[in-house]
């Protein structure tokens, strides 16, 4: 067994052990020696050779060590992590390794949600929920301190350098000594103060690993700002233009409350520019002189229909650029990750490429949960030389390759191929019959007769109790139809097949749902009637029909996940805002509160007997209050759909003080930065999935990613070789079960598919197509004059790209 | 003398005459015979050679003749006219000349106008513009009787079959036979009856030559009203079972008026889509149940934030679209054009290009207000080889170059140039001065300072008469300084180049308004005080100060046409909707009317005396009627801005009936229509305009498109020649005038230059330079292969792109 000397050495005295076979693909080998960060253990060991046993023991541990190296600078160019971040020695490896699985993660994420639902609990609480002060403070203490641990783990993995450049984490640090002060201060006083420091306790959410997209639409919205910031000036500007003009123009007018003071006249034109006081603010000015609507009509013209879409346009046009520019970056974030682990897998005898042994280790740390023959099969799929080594290009789509999930192609093209004749052709007979186009229409019929026979039905009624009656017998045939389609449906064509269908899950639940309201009704549960009332989304169905709806739905259901995170972003925001509003304007707002002021009517609440019935007037809008955090979550729900807000904004003024009006405003500018780039969001998703259809109007549907890979049963007993010498018992056991498999069928090879559903990025790699390429030049062409910047030429003329990363990250060690 | 036999002969007969010598400019020569559709006449003359000089001038009437046509087939491609509208004889040819001046036009517009401006005066008129019956359907029947005469025109160009063949024009006819029998009605009736036909007279308007981009507007919104129509359903459709869901949940509350039937519940979700009532829709059940908040949060997030957005994305996506495909038609329409006028131009011995004097022919006739200058010199622009003749490569440019303004080239840099030395010092000093930093900077922060200025001074009064008092010193010093500014400017930078550029107008124009101003304080004219007020816009020059406003301002101004003819286009709308509301609705709002209505408060007028003080209660929403057509175009711009509509919606059902109300909801969907459709264009424009710069950073700002030609003096007397041969005595003159200029000068040539404003078809040929090649490649495919059907392959080898074009235009002759 010889001893491999890494491969610089190897480029150094001129390339002795370059001509290994290429079949050794079970040698014990080193790693490629100044590879790992982590080898400081067994350093002495490598040059000399010593006890053979030891060696190899040593090597292996070292290539353990590289794997792991490896894996984890996958992970940080899967997650985007910098790599100046990177653990750097053994016990940053230890905290690291810590500080990333999903208990920590989860730990993260419970801490910081344990954290935010205090304010639940706290001060202005909600009633059923109101916890002792000594109570929520100790929980409060409890989470912070779990907190610092995180941050201690996170220290350790990072060292004191790197902790202090890392911003975000200073951040955290500095929040989280300010709400530990304030925190210990409410235990002491036994009584809460003025906390709007409880505003930031997001940050302890966003920082979480599983928040990362949070994390990223917030950075968009930063770089979104400055081209959003110039425009609302103009905005702002022309609104100021405009108060001066209108308080010239109408403030002679006394009857006009709108434009008497220039205070008031800027107020509402801002409140005019959310439409909300029109067309009220134009009336007493419009019945003095009808030719004044001249000023309401020029200026909404400008701000709300010229200047506001301008906004929109500028926004979507940024957010296109940035977009496209973290798409670059994020590819040759992970080509560099990618180059980062290769160097590690390489050895001297073969610095070609990686042979199945030291892509097999790599896998172990990257994806543990994957079993043995899906590493061989990740494997061939990124070879595609067929060589026994994995060259750097091959590599290089490891992320696309690795997601895939493997199954054995099946030979049979139903699930009931292996019934007996009669069971078969009666099964084939539903089959047939399930995906014949008259089976398909006769159910969209029902489906059209339902939804009519539903609001005919409910036409009919007119008030009153709906469900002490008896289950009405139309629910029932149409639920036994659907049963029936759902049964013949799902024997068909497999309860497999028919469940992988999102369409088919869907009409699965509305059925199951409409089931549970049949029940509901049948035995008198009345908890349960909501459930009958979902009956029309039944009718959702119908949509399936034409192209452009099946379109819309996919891309709706592909931009949840993306939608989701843009709402719990808002949602952040708005905890911000219910805090803050909470701590200034709970309690201000109650019934009759402002009889003072031009909203009273809206706050009204009034008990008054006509003859002798007794009337109740009610305005209601002091329901709209923010006296604890869940009514401030829907008054701020108000305040963004915007109309009406501005009897919000009074209220609380006429009992505070004008400046409370700030809060509303900011807000509004607030909501508007984020609705502007949700609309932004939507629309670049939408115009750039079209634009991808366009381009690939000709190929045929796509069910996402699919690859298909042969084994033969040589290469399975090979791997078994393999795994036997490195004493992995599991994974021989589960080989051999493939071989007597493959035996039992007289096969000599399986074709496995490897799937996953396509995603934004695998789109954008086809839409960016050439553009790709150039950057991939562009990059390499930087990383080039770095390395001949930092070393002699002699050294970075072999194999450059590799070589001149793998002295980057020396120069980082 | 040679006769000329046209180019088709030559072919066939293997090419006599193909060799003619290239400088005979001069020469006599015969058309391409089968070129003009007029030469009817001549048809007997051309085979044969007879007298001299009847030939020549009968040549000369068949050139005359082909020129025409050659001017009118370029017209036609500029106006995107289709054309199997061409006139195809010597008749249709007259009327068609009668029918395209401005003239003509003018009347069609004025017509038009005058049609839709009775509505001012007719049944519910605006008070002061009331007419008796008799003189408006007088008025009316004269104006439809012109109509008649310029419909009677068309038809005699087109053609029966042709006219009956263009909608449009049919159309017209047919709303011109319903109006004329309904105007004679009213007169013989000397009564108005329901006249909602009314509505159809702004068909007139779009008829119109002038209104053309009005036309492409409405063409496009009808083009995306597909993919609209069907998200619209989507929207609809989650109404509906939101609507049978709400009736479910919250009719068993009976102090919820918003839900208490099916139809309230739709209708309310229908003004919930616009947000318009919200929050009050959910007050009853919110106050009862906190939770059925979320119906109202999931209604309008699904309704409001993600369909909404996605009929913008969708009508933004198709609007791309069709952008393109119509950039795509009209540059190959003008393309064939070019082809058909080509053909005409060129002669049987010079079959490879037009000469000088045949292109000044056609200019003669396709810009009649051109100098000879001019000509020669677009000759030249467009002739890159400098051949004396223009090759149809040469020609396709014609539209770009033909727009061309030229004028001599400036051998003096500044105005004053010629002045004497201690004159031209002090101006060079001026000059200097104007163009400083320094000087600049300090104008922005005098700006800045007059801008806090205005604003605290407006902040200290408090209501009042402003404008009793004296002169403001400030007033003054600042009026004085910006005089000073524009002294300074003006004389520096020369009055002209001064004026030339829109900032320095738009300086310009708002210090003579605060002169005005001034003059309107000074010698109290109190009508003109209004003036005083525009001193604020003077800040607008701060915006220079950044690129991004520059680019904006720019961009508005650019926009400016388009966006006032989709302004047209709504307004359009309006006038329709109008003329119906005004049928059904006029007279019937007014104070105090809608008592038993739900927004009877907004209606109210009350008188009452608290004391012995009389205090008005008034609701105002009174004046929000169809009672004549301005204040239907006033509610209709309220429904438009959407806030509180419902108000006037159930105001006026209050008094009719409940079907009132799908006129109000099918005005929403419109103007949604059309605003998605505005939001669309400012996006499109922008983001288009923003990748334009995005892709020529580099290049230096443009001021539009610049050529430079230069022009000797043989070439000058060369040209004189031939306009003396052809006794054109204008012409000449001009010329000689120009000879001697140069004489005086010294010069032996002259350099002028071509510049237009950049148009957005310029800025589409840059951004799609790639496409537009294989549009042209794929076009002239098209053509071939339909002219390899209509003639035998020997005729189609020699020049198949013209030849073929003639095949066609003379089997549709």
């Amino acid at each position: 067994m010889d001893d491999d000397v890494p491969l610089i050495l190897t480029l150094e005295d001129g390339g002795s052990g370059v001509s290994a076979p290429l079949d050794d693909l079970d040698r014990e080998e080193l790693p490629n020696e100044n590879g790992g960060s982590y080898d400081v253990v067994n350093d002495a060991s490598s040059p000399a050779a010593g006890d053979c046993c030891a060696q190899q023991s040593s090597a292996r541990h070292n290539w353990e060590m590289n794997y792991q190296e490896a894996a984890i600078y996958l992970q940080e160019g899967e997650n985007n992590d910098k790599f100046f971040t990177h653990p750097k020695n053994a016990k940053a490896l230890a905290a690291y390794l810590f500080a990333h699985n999903h208990l920590f993660y989860l730990m993260e994420l419970s801490t910081a949600l344990l954290l935010l639902l205090l304010s639940l609990c706290e001060a202005p609480a909600v009633p059923m929920l109101r916890l002792g002060i000594f109570v929520h403070a100790t929980l409060e203490l409890f989470a912070l301190i779990v907190v610092v641990f995180e941050l201690s783990m996170k220290m350790r993995w990072l060292g004191f350098q790197t902790f202090i450049r890392h911003k975000r984490t200073m951040v955290k640090t500095c929040v989280l000594f300010v709400q530990f002060i304030e925190a210990i201060v409410v235990l002491v006083r036994q009584t809460s103060h003025v906390r709007i420091t409880r505003a930031l306790r997001c940050i302890f959410l966003v920082d979480c690993r599983y928040c990362g997209a949070v994390r990223r639409n917030l950075r968009q919205i930063f770089q979104s700002l400055p081209p959003f910031i110039d425009i609302l000036l103009l905005l702002l500007f022309f609104m100021v233009i405009f108060a001066i003009l209108g308080f010239y123009l109408f403030s002679p007018n006394h009857s006009d409350p709108y434009f008497n003071t220039l205070e008031n006249s800027l107020v509402n034109l801002f409140v005019l520019l959310t439409t909300s006081n029109f067309p009220d603010v134009m009336m007493p000015s419009y019945a003095r002189n009808p030719w004044s609507c001249v000023f309401f009509i020029v200026y909404l013209s400008i701000e709300l229909y010229f200047i506001m879409n301008l906004l929109l346009a500028v926004v979507f046009d940024t957010f296109n650029d940035i977009e496209k520019r973290k798409f670059k970056s994020l590819l040759l974030h992970k080509r560099t990750a990618i180059q980062h682990a290769y160097r590690l897998l390489i050895t001297k005898q073969r610095p070609s490429g990686i042979s199945f042994k030291h892509f097999e280790g790599l896998l172990r740390f990257y994806k543990p949960r994957m079993c043995a023959r899906e590493r061989y099969l990740t494997f061939k799929a990124l070879n595609q030389s067929n060589t026994p080594l994995l060259s750097l290009k091959d590599f290089y789509n490891f992320y696309e390759v690795v997601g895939l999930k493997w199954k054995a192609k099946r030979n049979r093209e139903h699930w009931f191929d292996d019934l007996p004749r009669t069971a078969f052709l009666i099964f084939k007979g539903i089959n047939i019959l399930v995906k014949s186009r008259v089976f398909q229409y006769t159910m969209y019929t029902v489906v059209a007769v339902n939804g009519i026979w539903i609001l005919v039905e409910t036409f009919m009624l007119q008030g009153g109790n709906f469900f002490s009656r008896n289950v009405p017998w139309s629910y029932i045939v149409f639920l036994t139809i659907y049963g029936v389609e759902l049964l013949l449906k799902s024997t068909g064509l497999g309860p497999v097949e028919y469940l992988s269908s999102g369409w088919n899950l869907f009409d699965f639940s509305v059925t199951l749902f409409a089931f549970l309201g049949l029940m509901a009704l049948a035995f008198n549960m009345e908890p349960f009637y909501f459930i009958v009332v979902l009956r029309p989304l039944q009718l959702l169905r119908l949509f399936k029909l034409k192209k452009r709806y099946r379109n819309v739905l996919d891309t709706m259901f592909e931009l949840f996940p993306r939608m989701a995170s843009l709402g719990l972003t808002l949602l952040i925001f708005y905890y911000c805002f219910a805090i803050v509003g909470m701590e200034f304007f709970a309690g201000v707002v109650y019934p009759n509160c402002c009889n003072t002021s031009t909203v009273a009517d809206s706050y009204r609440w009034v008990n008054h007997t006509v003859g002798n019935k007794t009337v109740v007037e009610e305005g209601y809008y002091y329901l709209n209050n923010f006296d604890n955090i869940l009514n401030s979550f829907v008054t701020l729900f108000e305040l963004t759909v915007v109309n009406d807000w501005y009897i919000i904004m009074e209220g609380v003024t006429s009992q505070t003080t004008h400046w409370s009006r700030l809060y509303f405003m900011i807000f509004y500018i607030v909501t508007m930065v984020v609705m502007t780039i949700i609309v932004a969001f939507i629309l670049d998703a939408f115009v750039f999935r079209m634009n991808y259809t366009r381009k690939n109007q000709d190929s045929e549907e796509d069910n996402g990613i699919v690859l298909e890979k042969e084994i033969s049963k040589e290469e399975v007993i090979g791997i078994i070789e393999l795994y036997k010498r490195s004493s992995a018992a599991a994974e021989t056991a589960q080989l051999q079960k493939m071989v007597l498999q493959m035996d039992k069928y007289g096969q000599l090879s399986t074709v496995f598919l490897g799937r996953r559903s396509r995603t934004k990025s695998d789109l954008s790699m086809k839409m960016y197509e050439e553009e790709i390429q150039e950057w991939y030049e562009e990059h390499s062409r930087k990383e080039e004059s770095q390395a001949v910047l930092q070393e002699p030429p002699s050294a970075s003329s072999s194999s450059l790209k590799p070589l001149s990363l793998r002295q980057r990250s020396q120069t980082v060690i």
